[in-house]
């Protein structure tokens, strides 16, 4: 037997955390981005039109932005009919067959641009927007049965073959950004042709091998990306969201071929990542220069990149990681993305977007750096509508348009609950029902008709928990013979500790409950400064829980201690002078932080012991 | 009567922590200094021989760099006459005499390569350096009674005052680099000739009054230094030591004049430093972007700029503001400086220099920043033996060589006792012998033959102390009648809290003992991460006193408390669950860190409440 996620299509969330981001992303970000995307030129892009001298010059990786927006949208029609939904993605479908090559390459910017230039500069994304296109030629088939697009995309997958893998005949092996290696995994999935498991295979196996490929310079150490051969790959280095996309076709080549060494490569990078290397929000790539990961332990929070796109890359690892090796912990992974570091990078109102999600703000130093014109750098302090580098909208669409595939999992007839959400799904003779308001509580009731075995994930946040029926715990989940049974997870707030090595934390705890990592905004505080104040274990979890606000979640409201300024404004003085306060403190889940203007914001702090 | 302080020549001091430092400075400082000036083609620069294409080519700056050395190789001729420091002056006095200009003008960068360019550019350091010749040529004087030297440069002032305040022809009227007006208040108390006094309350008046004057573009905000009109002066902004010297030549003016306008705009300049814009350490000028003061408060330890040379002008400034307003407070500011954010700037083998003083180093950061190629930045490690602009390391030794300047004042009969070193000092009739072991203990034993009264300043870090006499309290001063005291200042080890609103000290305590502020390195402590120390007030204040290290000064052993990583390796896990083991934490005097080797150094600990 093996393991399958059951397919968002087949997966119905009622509501909920989980319901309310996939039904705004339906109803608003999907719209929002592409209305952005056309305004900006991207759609028409694809027509291959431009001249020299209008504005909306096309960019080498806006093929991959409509790519993913067709993806987050044809899931969205795969559980919704909508024809004005269609009719955009067909026009697109329109401009790309209109403009494939006769030899099957398809390239908006290249095509217009510099068509003599195609497969010349490793770094340029050509690679990177033809696995989007795959991504979403796949999908599109996938959601309506129409294989016009897949078509497209699977000539266009021949010449990739010919060229890269047959001939050798361009300037580089292996791409500057990696994403088609994953792309031709799913491409064979669909499609059940070797050739492009082959061609798969042969870009993950070709890459640190092959002395065509130039390093492409920058970031951390000079490393961009990791062109290290796979299987010899230890440590998470390089541009986070493109090692992450290879790390997730290297895992989806231990699948699909059982490579012990490539399935070894993985699980040592992933214990990397997130024993060493990821923000308590799950986000990952602690730094702008080069976007990438850095040394270990090294979590600043304020400057901290954690770009949207790297925790979803995160998500994609890692489910394929649970697929490989069934134990809770990749989900638990998940679930710390989708409830903290990724859905920070949505606006309440569904139509902002923050590339980066810092774990702190602290205005008075975004007004020195502003003061100093900018010769610091942090990240911005509101959500904005489109970027110029705009690829992290159409990831959330595409991630949340398919949020189900991370609720339920099969093997053979045995269910696997990865995430909590209200709701039904089906898997071959298997029914599931799921009735929760999690995480408002940790109450789950499920009953699975016609599973032998329910294997029910124990959150790693969770230190007691109760259940109707007798289990076992295995790799991480409660594991019953019953296939209808109710878990109880204990959701105490809680006061976090980091590892002693993260020297950005060090003497500090942030406080969460259940999955929600929770920050304090200075607006709900009296304006007062965050870092001023002082948080015990106990008081953490003798903290109130208050009705959800404006982020549909609880807010909580617990008590602090307020260092206040010197009597008589000594800037130093003995310490056994100092004044504190109590100070009620009110907190708000992260993920929606600065929803309400620019605000001073701080998830860790300073631990009264 | 009017205050003065008693000057070096007249005070002898015999060892101790400030004899040691003049003693350093006098042996080896200077002469090192002269040596790298030397052999990097400064000295030479005088003789307005270099051609283009030749190495060292002189820089607008060089002027001031020996004229600098010059003044503190003077006082030390002023107090010990000395052949070979003699000949090397006189030589640098040859040079200059052979190339000053028919009208007075001496430069050698402008003589030597750009003289059709003179009195142009405004941020070209020309007054600057004429400023510090002035002040070189006075001090030679008065430590030798020639004055060859001084009449070059008075002519100079001459042809300055003709230029800038009669003809205005030159094409700016203030210096972009604030110097010479308090050297042309010196000048004009040694020649007392009018004319000098004149001229540096023009340049002084000048200032933000003068539409000829381009803002010197840079810095925090755009400014470089202070360009509003000096009694309308409220905060102290721009280069730190653009702006201390220019708060010095105020207070000279207010000194000259009684300007009381001047002088409140002092007093709230100097308040503002120093109870907002100052290190622990007496250090100033947070960021290296300007080499500027910022906002109030901010004052972050790892990238605090501090350079030495803004340490060593405030201390210029305080001690004009005490011979103003008499007041202890402006000495204790001078001590933090002596004992700590100055001296921290010279080796203890005396050759080697800190342009930036930091108050913590992480060499993890630092080899993050390599790994960046350098985009972010922090001070350097390690002392140097000269910089590119080596300003530093002449000051020092001006300002070492004349350190007996700030150790004694008299008003009238009445004696002023502002530091404390074992030694004797005259003024007038009066004959004042000094015995203490300052800073080991607080114990001080003074006579002053023929004082009527004998003010001790009761430094700003004493909270108990005991006198052999009767005394009251004025401005910081216990005053006695009597002419023999001992006064013993109680000197515990004491836990030092900021006010609340220095944001990167919240929740931390620093450790001090006296006038000394106390650092951890890594290496006297297994190599521990220092960040993951935890200090309370009461164990700091139980510390044991050790004697005497490298650093001449005791060192401090105290117990900690340090967590470790977790268990298991959990990135994230349950407060409640974090272990602490009882740690023996050792720590050195501050001044001294970084002289043992690359190293993690830390003064501000995590508070354990």
């Amino acid at each position: 037997m093996s393991m399958k996620q059951i397919g968002f299509a087949d997966v119905k969330i009622e509501g909920g955390f989980l319901g309310k981001i996939e039904q705004l992303n339906e109803k608003v970000t999907i719209g929002a981005v592409y209305d952005r995307f056309n305004e900006t030129g991207r759609v028409k892009a694809f027509s291959c039109t431009w001249k020299e001298g209008e504005p909306d010059r096309p960019h080498i990786f806006w093929d991959s932005d409509v790519a993913k927006w067709i993806e987050g949208a044809s899931y969205v029609l795969a559980k919704h009919p909508d024809a004005e939904l269609t009719a955009r993605i067909e026009s697109v479908i329109d401009a790309i067959e209109a403009n494939q090559w006769e030899d099957g390459y398809v390239n908006s910017y290249y095509t217009t641009i510099e068509p003599q230039n195609r497969f010349t500069v490793r770094g340029n994304h050509e690679l990177y927007c033809c696995g989007h296109l795959i991504e979403a030629a796949v999908a599109y088939y996938e959601a309506t049965g129409r294989d016009r697009f897949l078509k497209i995309m699977m000539k266009y997958a021949d010449l990739v073959d010919r060229i890269f893998r047959v001939e050798h005949s361009a300037a580089f092996q292996t791409p500057g950004h990696e994403e088609i290696e994953l792309a031709l995994f799913r491409l064979y999935r669909c499609t059940r042709q070797e050739k492009y498991l082959t061609l798969a295979k042969f870009f993950v196996d070709q890459r640190g091998a092959n002395t065509l490929d130039q390093p492409i310079a920058g970031g951390i150490y000079g490393i961009y990306q990791q062109d290290v051969p796979p299987r010899e790959a230890r440590e998470a280095v390089g541009h986070s969201v493109r090692a992450c996309y290879f790390y997730a076709s290297m895992a989806d080549y231990a699948l699909e071929t059982g490579d012990e060494a490539m399935a070894e490569s993985c699980r040592m990078l992933w214990e990397d990542i997130v024993t060493r290397k990821m923000y308590i929000s799950g986000g990952i790539g602690s730094t702008c220069y080069g976007e990438a990961f850095t040394i270990p332990y090294d979590l600043p929070p304020e400057s901290a990149y954690t770009e949207t796109c790297a925790g979803i890359a995160l998500i994609y690892f890692s489910q394929r990681m649970f697929l490989l090796e069934k134990d809770a912990r990749y989900a638990d992974v998940i679930e710390r993305l989708l409830y903290n570091g990724v859905i920070s990078g949505l606006s309440l109102s569904g139509d902002c977007f923050f590339y980066e999600n810092p774990l702190e703000i602290n205005l008075r130093n975004h007004y020195k750096i502003k003061a100093t014109a900018n010769q610091l750098r942090l990240p911005i302090t509101q959500r904005v509508k489109v970027f110029g580098c705009s690829c992290c909208p159409p990831n959330l669409n595409r991630l949340l348009a398919s949020v189900g595939d991370y609720v339920y999992a099969v093997d053979g007839d045995e269910i696997y609950v990865n995430q909590f959400a209200s709701g039904t799904a089906k898997a071959g003779g298997v029914e599931i029902r799921t009735e929760t308001d999690y995480p408002f509580t940790g109450r789950i009731k499920i009953t699975a008709n016609g599973a032998a075995k329910l294997h029910v994930r124990i959150p790693g946040w969770c230190r007691h928990f109760a259940a109707s029926a007798a289990y076992t715990v295995e790799n991480g989940y409660a594991v019953f013979a019953d296939n209808a049974v109710t878990v109880d997870f204990d959701m105490p707030v809680t006061a976090i500790a980091s590892d002693s090595r993260v020297w950005d934390n060090a003497g500090k705890i942030a406080v969460t409950r259940g999955p929600v990592v929770y920050c304090a905004e200075a607006q709900d505080n009296g304006g007062v400064d965050l870092r001023t104040l002082t948080l015990s274990p106990d008081a953490v979890g003798s903290a109130d829980i208050l009705p959800a606000g404006p982020s549909g979640l609880p807010e909580l409201e617990l008590s602090a201690l307020r260092q206040l300024p010197s009597a008589g404004g000594a800037l130093y003085y003995p310490a056994e002078a100092s004044a504190f306060e109590v100070f009620k403190l009110r907190l708000i889940p992260y993920y929606a932080f600065a929803n309400r203007g620019e605000d001073d914001m701080l998830v860790w702090f300073t631990r009264k012991s």
